[in-house]
């Protein structure tokens, strides 16, 4: 199909969050992005490509042929690639069920860091991510970007982060605390539930109250002068990682 | 004094390296970043703020007060706060002396990676960052900002590396590698030089030539369908934090 002036429109509406809302679709770009895509059981919508790109990939969706300069009109990359797709929102679970290690985000904001830990969370094992409603949306072009991929793979509820806290049962609750245990010497419950909260206000009073484990991941730094805090995707990745360990 | 339109030109410059690297001069925004400038040895060119910061800081520097909309004019940030200043590059040293764990960037582009990861080496008490010659500029402004205040401590050299790794003696040249050894379960000396490649890539032939130990972070997720790998400053973050902990 041709890429109308009509469609170049629809399509770039959604760098914005009410689209993606009403529309029930999120932007895909890049091609490994999409091809990790097309491997996921996400549904696909709609495909701009090149011809090359289309007949190696020949995707059973809505396709449009288009030249390089059209897909950058519907790009919301700096340096858009062969392809470009939109695929449709999974359903919000009603319920799930959540397995030993999980994380949780009290209002995670930066949409880097967010797919930078949906990313680590991959990596880590971790099928589920419960996110406060504060937190920044998971289908930001942003963050889907940045999750290379493993947003078709690990789960994202967004949830009353404190109520769904409070009814959790044979958890322990833990978030990164200065006051807290040395991670690298302390043990840690494979049964966690690790919170990380914002970037710059930490935990909200509502979830700090129902953490019941204190960790905390030392400094090396002796000169007395180091930096206040770690980037939160970066403590994350340390603490997964700890808590991996240990109960290897 | 007033800022004159050309003063905000000559400030809106040093958004380019060149600029930069003619004058030897970056740019520190924002309140936290700019206090935390001042109380480092670097030396403050100008500084243009509202009138409020300047009578709390008296800042004994060429000083611009300015509203908050003349800050955004010379501001690279979305979010311009009270204070923009303008601070003078180090000399590069001819010579510097390595301690026991130190951290190589092979072609590290993302400034936000390589911002991220000099706040970790501050955390993790590393010194001295080498760096190759492709690697982002330190006063990208997008790096300074990414390191929030961590630029003022941790030393970064660029240097040609495959030459500088070759000269070493008595260290370990480690990097992460899918065949290496399981990070968690094998000791890693505390004279290291560990060397982080770049975002697509990974290290170049020439440094992976030299390396004589690699490192593996084995994934905990048992579906088989992984992430190919972290993100740069997570794996970074992942390997500085085994490495300090096995020497503590």
């Amino acid at each position: 199909m041709e890429l109308s002036k009509n469609k170049i429109k629809y399509f770039s509406s959604f760098a914005k969050k009410k689209t993606r809302d009403e529309e029930g679709k999120f932007v895909v770009e890049g091609n490994k992005m999409v091809a990790e895509l097309l491997h996921s059981n996400f549904v696909v919508d709609s495909i701009v490509a090149t011809p090359e790109w289309l007949s190696a990939h020949k995707p059973k969706c809505e396709c449009f042929e288009a030249t390089k300069e059209d897909i950058s009109r519907v790009s919301l990359l700096q340096n858009p690639q062969d392809v470009w797709a939109l695929a449709r929102m999974k359903e919000p679970s009603q319920s799930f069920e959540i397995q030993d290690f999980t994380l949780a985000l009290d209002g995670i904001q930066d949409p880097g860091n967010m797919g930078t830990i949906i990313r680590l969370a991959d990596w880590f094992g971790i099928q589920h991510i419960v996110c406060s409603k504060e937190c920044v949306d998971v289908y930001n072009p942003k963050v889907v970007q940045a999750t290379m991929g493993a947003i078709f793979r690990v789960q994202v509820h967004y949830v009353d982060l404190p109520k769904w806290l409070s009814q959790l049962q044979g958890f322990d609750i833990a978030a990164a605390d200065m006051e807290g245990d040395n991670v690298y010497t302390h043990s840690v419950s494979s049964k966690t539930v690790l919170v990380m909260g914002n970037e710059g206000n930490g935990i909200s009073d509502a979830v700090s109250n129902i953490v019941n484990r204190k960790l905390h991941i030392p400094s090396f730094n002796t000169t007395g002068t180091t930096s206040e805090s770690l980037n939160v995707a970066v403590a994350t990745a340390i603490l997964c990682s700890e808590i991996r360990r240990k109960n290897m």
